[in-house]
C-alpha cells in the first residue's frame, strides 16, 4: 500500500497557496475548499489541456457551457427527483448521520477510540431515502412551483441542448459535445480533502453515436481516456480501470468503466473519471417528458434514430487532486542535512512555470533579472524572488512545482547569460540570457517522461 | 440613438450556436441562458484575456477560484443578509410582480397596450424588502442552522481570504486578488438578453491599499480598465464613466464610477463594469464578526493597518453582450442583391480564427483542405466547410465572426497556395500554404484598430 499523503498535502496546499479551506477565519465550511494562487493555475492548466484535447483540436466535439440553474422538469426526467438519493441512518445517541450502506466504514464522533462500523452503543434509527439536489427558490415566494435544483451533474445540460448544438453546428451523428462548470451534491458524508465535496467541477462529454456502433465508440473513448491520464503525467500502476459489475451497473447502462486512480493510504484506489455507454436512455426520457422530438436525421442514409450516448466524465477537483498526490515526494538531498519536498508535476501543467533569483541585491543583478522576468511573464507564469538564500528560494519552488529555476549571478551582468536549474534532478545549465524562452518552450512542449529524461542535454 | 439590435442578436446567437435559451425544450427558464459552441468559446476567450491581463502579467496580482457555497457568517458580515434587497410590490389584479423603484419602467402584463409606468387599473401592494440571495440547505435536514445561500458576489471570497493568500505568497501591499467566478441573484426583474440574470459570472479584483494611498490608485485603476476595454476593440464613443452621485454611493464606499457601454434602443448606456473605493469596510467587518485579525503587517515601515479596497467588478456576460452588440452589423455588399450579417469580433476574440474550405469536392482539394485544416487546429479553432457555394459559406463564417477564410482552389493543389480572404472587406490575398499560420498569427496579436487598416498588406 502507497503511504497517505493527503495530510501533508493539506498542509503543503495551505503554506504555499494550492488549497484553502473555504470561509477558514469562520471555522469553515464543511468540505468546500477555495483553490488559492498556485491551485487556480494548477486546476486551469488541467481544464484547458481538457478543453484542447477533448474540443479544440477534434472536429467531431463541440463545446458548450449550460448554466447551473436548469427547468425543475429536467430532473424529473432525468430520474434525479425520484432517484438520486442515498439511504440515511441517524444515530439517536451521538446525533451523528451515516449513509446506510457504507455503516461497515462509519466512524461514531462521540467514541473515536473505536473501530469504524463499530456501532454496537449507537442507537441506529431505520434507514430513509435522502435526495441529495441542493433545492432552492427561484423568484420572490418560496412555494413548490419555484423549486429549482443546483444540478447535480453537467451532463443534463448537454442532453437538452442536443438538438441546438446539431442544428446551430450541422455536426452529423458521430459527434460529440463536452463542457466543463460546477455542479453540487449535498453529500451525507464528504471528505478525504477535495476528493468528495459538497461543490465540485465536472469536465463532460457526451458522444451521440448511431445505435448498434455504441460499443465500438466506447471501446475507443475508454482508451483515449486513459491516454489523456498518462499525458497528464499520472504513474501507470496508479490507474487501472473498474468495470461495473452488474449490480453497479445504473438499469440504463450498456456499459461502465472507472478510471481509478491510486491515492494511497486508506482511501487507495478511488474514481477519478467514468466512461459510459448510457444508450439512449436519457434523451428518450427528455423526448417523452418535453414532449419534444429529439431525433437525428440522417439525410444521406434516410433514416432518423435517437442517438445512444457514450459520456466520458472526469472529475476536475479529483484528477487535479490526484495530480497533486502523484506529484509530492519527499527526498533527501545528497550532501546536505535537510531533505526537500518536491511538486514534480508536468512541465505543462506547473502553476508557476520559472523562477527568476538574482543571487544577491547588488552589482545590478536584481534589474536584470526583473528585465528577465518581465520579458518571460509574456509567455508564462513566472515568479520574481530575491529574497534569502539561494536554496531557500530553490526549496519554495520545488514545494510549489516550478520546473526551471533561472540564476542571475556576477557573470550574468558580464556575459548575458543565466543558470538554468531543473527542479526534478537539480542539474544546472548555462544559456544566454535571450535563449532562456526557447529553451523553456521545448520542455513544457515535450512528453513528461522523455522530457525527463532529456533534462540537462 | 442607435438601433436596437437585441432582437437580432438573440436569433442570430441561437442560430449560429452562441447563446440558447436554458432548458428550451421545456419552455426555458426564467433569464438563464446557455452558451452555446461558439459562446463559450468567445465568453472563454473574454475570460482569458481578462485573467492574462490582470493575473498573469503582472506581479502584484494573484489568482483566487473561492467557492460558490461559503460560510453564512459572511454574509452577516458583508451586510448582504441584512441589507442585500430590493423593494418589492405585488399587483393583486394582474398577480405580476415589480420593484418598487422602478415603476416607472414597468409594465402591466393584462394590459401590455399601456405605456410603462401607467399602474392606474393596477391594485398594488405596499412594498415590502426582498432579499435577492438565492438559499439553499447543506446537509440532510432543512432547519436553519443548515441555511447556506449561493454567492451574490465573488468579491467576499476574496476578503475572507486575504490572509491566506497574502501568507503564502508573501505579497506585500500593494497587491491585489483576482477571480472569476459565478454569482445568483434572485433578480425580481431580470431581463434584456444576457444583461441581467439570476445566474452570471463575475471578474473581480480587489486590490490592497495603504489608507492614504486609496484615491492615487483607484484613478491608476480606472484608467486601466477603460483601456482593457477599447483593447477589446468595444468602440470609444460606445464607452462612458459614470460617478455615483452622493446618493448612489454605496455607505462605505469613498468613490465609485461605473464604466458604461452603450447597447443601444431603449437600454442606451448600462454598467459592464465598477470600479469602486470600498475602504476598509469589507476586512473592518469580517475581523468584527470572526474575531480573527485581518491586518497588513508592514516589517520595513514596523506598522500595521487594516488596508483599504479598490475593486475592478466586471461582468463576464454583460462585457461579452457588449462585444457581441458592439460587432454586429448588417451591410449592403457591393454587387450583390443580399446584404450580409457580420460579427466583427477582434481577431483574438472571434470563436473560430479560420474557415478552411475547398472551392469543390474533387481533384484533391478536400484532402488539401483537410490537411490544412487539421495542421492549423493545433494552433487554434478552425471550422472545415466543404457543403454548398462558397458564397454561402463566407456568409455562415461571416455570422460567426470567423476573421479568415482559407480556400483551397484548382491551382491551390498545383502551386501549394491558399487564398485567404478577411471578414472585414472581403479581401483576398495569395499566400503559400506553408505561410498560412504565420500570416493569421500576426493578425491575431495585432491591434485590433492597426489590423484593420493593414488588412490586404
Amino acid at each position: 500500500m502507497r503511504p497517505d499523503v493527503l495530510e501533508t498535502l493539506v498542509s503543503l496546499a495551505k503554506r504555499r497557496g494550492f488549497i484553502f479551506q473555504s470561509s477558514e477565519i469562520y471555522g469553515g465550511t464543511g468540505s468546500v475548499w477555495d483553490y488559492g494562487p498556485l491551485g487556480v493555475e494548477l486546476k486551469n492548466n488541467v481544464k484547458a489541456r481538457w478543453w484542447n484535447a477533448m474540443v479544440r483540436e477534434r472536429d467531431d466535439v463541440e463545446g458548450l457551457d449550460a448554466a447551473i440553474l436548469m427547468h425543475p422538469k429536467v430532473w424529473e426526467a432525468s430520474g434525479h427527483v425520484s432517484g438520486f438519493s442515498d439511504p440515511l441512518v441517524d444515530c439517536k445517541a451521538c446525533k451523528a448521520r451515516f449513509r446506510a450502506d457504507k455503516l461497515a466504514d462509519a466512524q461514531c464522533p462521540r467514541k473515536p477510540s473505536k473501530k469504524p462500523g463499530e456501532h454496537t452503543d449507537c442507537q441506529l434509527t431505520e434507514p430513509r431515502q435522502f435526495n441529495l439536489m441542493f433545492k432552492t427558490f427561484m423568484g420572490p415566494v418560496e412555494d413548490s412551483a419555484a423549486v429549482v435544483y443546483l444540478r447535480p451533474e453537467t451532463a443534463q445540460g448537454i442532453f437538452v441542448n442536443f438538438l441546438n448544438v446539431q442544428q446551430a453546428t450541422r455536426q452529423k451523428v458521430p459527434f460529440g459535445i463536452a463542457q466543463i462548470g460546477k455542479a453540487f451534491r449535498n453529500e451525507i458524508t464528504p471528505g478525504n480533502f477535495t476528493f468528495r465535496t459538497r461543490e465540485f467541477e465536472q469536465m463532460e462529454m457526451q458522444f451521440f453515436v448511431e445505435p448498434g456502433t455504441d460499443m465500438e465508440h466506447f471501446e475507443r473513448w475508454k482508451q483515449a481516456r486513459l491516454d489523456w491520464h498518462l499525458a497528464l503525467g499520472l504513474d501507470r500502476d496508479r490507474l487501472e480501470f473498474h468495470q461495473h459489475g452488474e449490480k453497479e451497473l445504473a438499469h440504463y447502462a450498456r456499459a461502465a468503466f472507472d478510471i481509478n486512480f491510486d491515492f494511497g493510504g486508506s482511501l487507495g484506489f478511488q474514481e477519478i473519471e467514468g466512461v459510459h455507454n448510457r444508450s439512449d436512455f436519457d434523451l428518450t426520457q427528455h423526448q417523452q417528458f418535453s414532449t419534444k422530438k429529439l431525433e437525428y436525421v440522417d439525410q444521406a442514409a434516410n433514416k432518423r434514430y435517437v442517438p445512444y450516448v457514450i459520456e466520458t466524465s472526469v472529475g476536475a477537483d479529483r484528477v487535479t487532486l490526484a495530480i497533486m498526490v502523484n506529484a509530492l515526494r519527499e527526498e533527501a538531498v545528497p550532501g546536505e542535512q535537510e531533505g526537500r519536498t518536491v511538486m514534480g508535476f508536468h512541465p505543462a501543467l506547473a502553476p508557476i512555470k520559472a523562477g527568476v533569483f538574482p543571487l544577491t541585491k547588488k552589482d545590478g543583478q536584481p534589474e536584470m533579472a526583473e528585465r528577465l522576468a518581465a520579458a518571460l511573464r509574456k509567455k508564462f507564469n513566472v515568479f520574481y524572488d530575491e529574497a534569502g538564500a539561494i536554496g531557500r528560494r530553490y526549496r519554495r519552488q520545488d514545494e510549489a512545482g516550478t520546473p526551471f529555476g533561472i540564476t542571475i549571478d556576477g557573470d550574468s551582468t558580464a556575459n548575458n547569460d543565466v543558470t538554468i536549474r531543473f527542479r526534478d534532478n537539480m542539474g544546472q545549465i548555462r544559456v544566454g540570457a535571450d535563449k532562456v524562452v526557447e529553451v523553456i518552450a521545448k520542455y513544457l512542449e515535450a512528453d513528461h517522461k522523455t522530457a525527463d529524461s532529456a533534462l540537462v542535454g
